[in-house]
């Protein structure tokens, strides 16, 4: 195996992690001596061991004199554990090569300085690209203090979330579904509107033959709407937020609290989407899934606060002038000022087309 | 080179002049003799001689004893030009090869009995299926008497045709806009709804860099309100029906015969899309380009009146709860009763995704 394959390896190890380590980022590693491996090991939850660690115990005395592969620069600092780049000096390896710098202010080069000042060789940027791509919602949350937000739908062909009746079960089979549960995993918190409680109940909780973690679920109620006898109060399976504004009564806000959950309460009138994130990111949420309704996502839209665009479209048809779609609100005026994206990726998931899709500053 | 190679050839011979042989199909001949390639052949134009004739034609003497492949049944029949299959005899060719067999009833197999009762050897089924989708419009055609149906549309990555205001230009880059002149090319009319006449005054022609085939241009209008001084009516460039009742009288009609357009009147009071493909196809229109709007595409949905969708997804968001989307009308009431299609391909186009679906009768 060459140095790409190694890396590879690392980080197929920080993907298989990625939603169990919040507010951690997901990292892997691979320790090779005399063309083996000799040790590999991920951080599997936050307060736990780093990944270099769980693979320097696995390593053993043979650490000494071995080439460590981790996906990220190797911490320097003293956090919930002790720090790596101190573990790696004292274990005698050789070489470390990283996929990619961490830009946290209390890293951000200063493991790399350590490891070198130790006479440890350093090689940065094997694979950076798809590290980076690992750690979009570490690095963007590091750099803004505010969740990465995530889009997601399901629409017909023809652009429509539900029927004019609003029946919407199903739009997308169960391929399409499933995948949905694994962004739930992914993401620390996951929004809906109160109007989308009312209607629907849902439980929005993450839902893998395999298990998986739930997100935080986060309600937008202004006027605290949400039912006392909606799941979401009820099911005790995750943590339930309600974000409203500052105007309740201690007697209105205490059924809610009495129920178990948290209010989180904005200072304006009315709730801004750009207020909420830097509220959700002071209570350590880095990422955010965002499932509608459309009103919801029209107020996302109008705020241009997203960082990716999820969309399943199913081989249907409903048709429909009043049936709703992804993204309701005032909307865009002219449709050369229309928020551009590029496509990320696209992939058929059993009969659907699974579209992501990133904003661009890019103008055609 | 093997059989299917040749047979190959033949469809890209037949593809090259689709949409220029209206009302006949496209039909690409190869003659092959001693392993050399000694006449090849397309269908030009109605009137003009068969795939088969322009091959023979080339070959000279080298036909008799070669190998013809032909991605259609030779005709057998007396029509515009004299039978293909009498042709094949007198030049005495050994064998032929056959794509796929043409479902018309004046040849369905009789070109094929012919040929073997000459002592010609035939082989049929070669790349059949390439040559069945070659023939999706003419065997549709020649089976139902009515047009073959393409909805097509351009929508942002949210569904929408324009934005809240109208908005429409440009959704997609200009490799989609470029291929919609392709459909143009290779359909017989286009049909819009006279709202589009009086909002865009379209021109609805074929804009190619190497040139096309103009559509009939077909507006829906049941009340004779498509403007004077449209483009359709005045630019000369391609014939323009209106579709309408029959509750007009001769003065109400007359400015619009004075300018050349022909009225297609149905009988009902209201334009039913099924009588309108009936007389279509009465009229030798075989395939319909339907370019919206969203209330136009609704008929066609709701009388289940179309063989295939071409969507054409740009990567941009714009909104809005009262911008228009692809199908309006009622719609499907219920999730469960969408209608159901297949994607048949999925390709990016510039930075735009195109989606060609078709009707399935498979339920999920």
């Amino acid at each position: 195996m060459n140095e790409t394959q190694y890396m590879e390896l690392a980080i197929t190890l920080a993907q298989s992690v990625k939603g169990q380590t919040r507010p951690n980022p997901p990292v892997g590693s691979v320790i090779v001596k005399n063309g083996s491996i000799v040790g590999m090991g991920a951080h599997l939850k936050a307060g736990e061991g780093h990944a270099e660690v769980q693979a320097i115990k696995m390593a053993g005395h043979l650490a000494e004199g071995s080439t460590v592969y981790v996906t990220l620069e190797p911490c320097s600092h003293h956090g919930k554990t002790p720090p790596c780049a101190d573990l790696l000096i004292t274990s005698k390896v050789s070489k470390v090569i990283i996929a990619t710098v961490d830009p946290n202010p209390l890293v951000a080069g200063k493991g790399i300085e350590k490891l070198k000042n130790a006479g440890i060789e350093v090689e940065v940027g094997v694979l950076q690209e798809e590290a980076n791509e690992l750690y979009d919602m570490f690095f963007h949350y590091i750099s803004t203090k505010t969740p990465y937000v995530t889009l997601k739908t399901a629409l017909t062909l023809d652009g429509k979330t539900a029927t004019s009746t609003g029946s919407s079960k199903w739009i997308t089979g169960t391929e399409a579904r499933e995948d949905v549960h694994r962004y739930r995993h992914m993401h620390d918190a996951i929004l809906v509107g109160v109007n989308t409680v009312i209607e629907d109940d849902p439980s929005l909780t993450t839902r893998l033959s395999g298990g998986g973690i739930h997100p935080i679920r986060i309600v937008l109620d202004h006027h605290l709407r949400t039912p006392l006898d909606s799941k979401l109060l009820n099911d005790h399976e995750a943590e339930t937020w309600i974000v409203t504004t500052s105007a309740h009564t201690d007697a209105q806000k205490e059924p809610f609290l009495l129920k178990g959950a948290k209010l989180v309460e904005l200072k304006n009138e009315r709730i801004g989407i750009h207020d909420l994130l830097i509220k959700l990111g002071e209570l350590s949420i880095t990422s955010l899934l965002v499932e509608g309704g459309s009103e919801v996502n029209g107020s996302f839209l109008k705020e241009n606060a997203y960082n990716q665009v999820v969309t399943y479209i199913a081989p249907k048809l409903v048709g429909g002038r009043t049936a709703p779609g992804f993204i309701g609100g005032e909307g865009i005026l002219q449709m050369g000022e229309a928020h551009s994206l590029a496509f990320k990726s696209i992939e058929k998931l059993g009969h659907d087309l699974k579209i992501v899709a990133v904003p661009t500053e890019e103008k055609r």
